[in-house]
């Protein structure tokens, strides 16, 4: 037996009542992990995305009240439910539409419903934050088997944004086949496309598969063609930010010209992402509203203009690969490729 | 009658025996127009990219060398031609591969061979440079003209680089039509990929677009298909860098991307461009050298590093689309649509 001798990267962890936390503004240069004990510090890391990624957000948050509710010095169950009532709405305020924050800051209101005492109560929320943690891993481990299995050893593989381990617990979701290959000694090779405007490819991607050892090459994003061609990928794997009951799929800007590009030089193109990223209330891709950023974003780079004065500027954040580009939907609970209409429909009356 | 109230910029024009150039390392921030006077300031305009785009350095480098001429302080033919050969391989050395360059300087020093005197020979050297810049200006206009008839007044067309009025004579080779639908009233709307890395479209054809007032946007290059199926592109124009006998393309990084997206989306895709950029010497793209580049162009910008310190890069300065994907290739002596190889064959046939 060897031991692997590569390092995932977290984005957070808990550890003797601290919060260890991965400070995102700083990479790829500084690796600064923060030492949290406030909740006023966690509320303005997720504020001022020192931790981004909606599943690192959520349990970063979690732990945020957890470890707050560990401060309150009372013996009053209804005040301590007030204390971390008022602490709650302090970090659900953090973000304005991150949908895992609110969802994993309910969990931990939740999971304390039954306590009889102040002590219980606090157990049970430190609890309730770490499972969420490992639940996230879990999850994220497993898209990652079942991206993996379709794999195979020397292939190489295109990816946009960062759909990783620092964006998760751990292992991340399209970038999670990468690490469970590493720890098995099967060679994939990642050519990670940049990302404009905001370079989350070649700012994060590229640090956290080079943190893990993993081969990975940096590429304009209009370099995929030439790339795909002349460097032989073999397929093509993204994460979703959102996806419909039919399959279409909204994901970071530049995603859908991959898709295209996949169809056309004949490669599979897969989605990772977790359950909870399917709305099966939304029935097709149209519904889904896309976000304009600001002009700066594409106009700036650290500040110092790249273009004209005053020059009009289109700057969606994502886009909807509509579902039959989609070669198939790896999720924890296993691989979609086909009537997706019907197996999400499937995949969630199981659920219940 | 209305006389037209926009500007087509010109990257280098000749005023009263100084050379009018515009610093296009400045742009788009900075409007400057350097006058030089001496042939070491043209060498130094050449390699230092002040003036970029073959044909605008074929110009410039032969106002450099009849300028120089013009300072010959002798009356003999012999010593005339040996002050001349000397500058002419002085000011074909300020970049290594721009066979424009060479081309232009030949040609001046193949003009002067009938002269009887140093006068004369002064004035055929002008009148030769003068005549570069004439020539290329028609061939442009004409190719802006054979693409206008392929467009509609509303349209909405991508380019991608810069293939623009200030890497020609005037009016360029992809941006042509869009001038000349300017001076007709015909309202077109542009939109410019920023042509990453080096960031070409951002810097340079939003800047000399909106100098004429034509309605442009700008966009990363991985926000192109999201656009053409929100906006309602029409059509796709790019320039060229060499084209084969079979009509296979080489052009800019990413070029090769937007054809795919045309051919998905089902609109034109046209390659604009004179006969001097066909090379019917090369069978097929195959054979087109593809240079790869510094990464820092990659992984920095205004010398601030963006990505892992270390990281792989693939840098490749252009791509080959395959002649399949083009849906004409606009000519100075009209437009190419279908059998490129037999349509190439003949139109060179023609010339001779």
């Amino acid at each position: 037996m060897t031991t692997a001798s590569f390092t995932i990267p977290r984005s957070v962890e808990w550890k003797d009542e601290k919060i260890i936390l991965l400070n995102q503004q700083k990479l790829p240069h500084v690796n600064e992990y923060l030492e949290i004990t406030t909740v006023q510090e966690v509320w303005d890391a997720i504020h001022t995305l020192k931790v981004r990624g909606a599943p690192a957000i959520g349990i970063t948050a979690a732990f945020g009240l957890a470890q707050a509710s560990l401060t309150y010095e009372t013996e009053s169950l209804e005040d301590f439910y007030a204390a971390l009532k008022k602490d709650h709405d302090y970090l659900a305020s953090s973000r304005p539409t991150a949908v895992n924050l609110f969802w994993a800051l309910n969990r931990l209101l939740t999971s304390v419903k039954t306590a009889v005492s102040v002590n219980e109560a606090k157990t049970l929320l430190t609890h309730e934050a770490i499972q969420i943690q490992i639940e996230d891993e879990e999850v994220c481990r497993r898209i990652g088997e079942n991206a993996l299995s379709l794999f195979k050893g020397g292939n190489r593989i295109m990816t946009i944004c960062n759909a990783g381990s620092i964006a998760t617990a751990k292992y991340g979701t399209a970038l999670a086949p990468f690490y469970i290959a590493k720890e098995r000694n099967i060679p994939l090779s990642v050519f990670a496309c940049e990302t404009r405007p905001v370079l989350q490819g070649a700012r994060l991607t590229t640090w956290e598969l080079m943190q893990a050892d993993v081969d990975v090459t940096l590429i304009t994003d209009n370099m995929a063609a030439h790339t795909i061609k002349t460097k032989g990928i073999s397929s093509i794997i993204v994460g979703a930010d959102r996806i419909a009951a039919n399959g279409d799929t909204a994901n970071k800007i530049g995603t859908y010209n991959l898709a295209i590009l996949a169809k056309a030089f004949e490669i599979p193109f897969y989605v990772a992402a977790p359950l909870s990223t399917f709305d099966p209330s939304i029935s097709d891709g149209s519904e889904i509203p896309i976000e304009e950023r600001d002009p700066k974003e594409v106009t700036h780079f650290n500040g110092v203009s790249i273009a004209p004065e005053g020059v009009n500027v289109f700057n969606p954040a994502f886009d909807v690969t509509p579902h039959e580009l989609v070669t198939g939907i790896i999720t924890e609970k296993g691989v979609l490729t086909g009537n997706y209409q019907q197996e999400i429909k499937e995949l969630f009356k199981e659920d219940n």
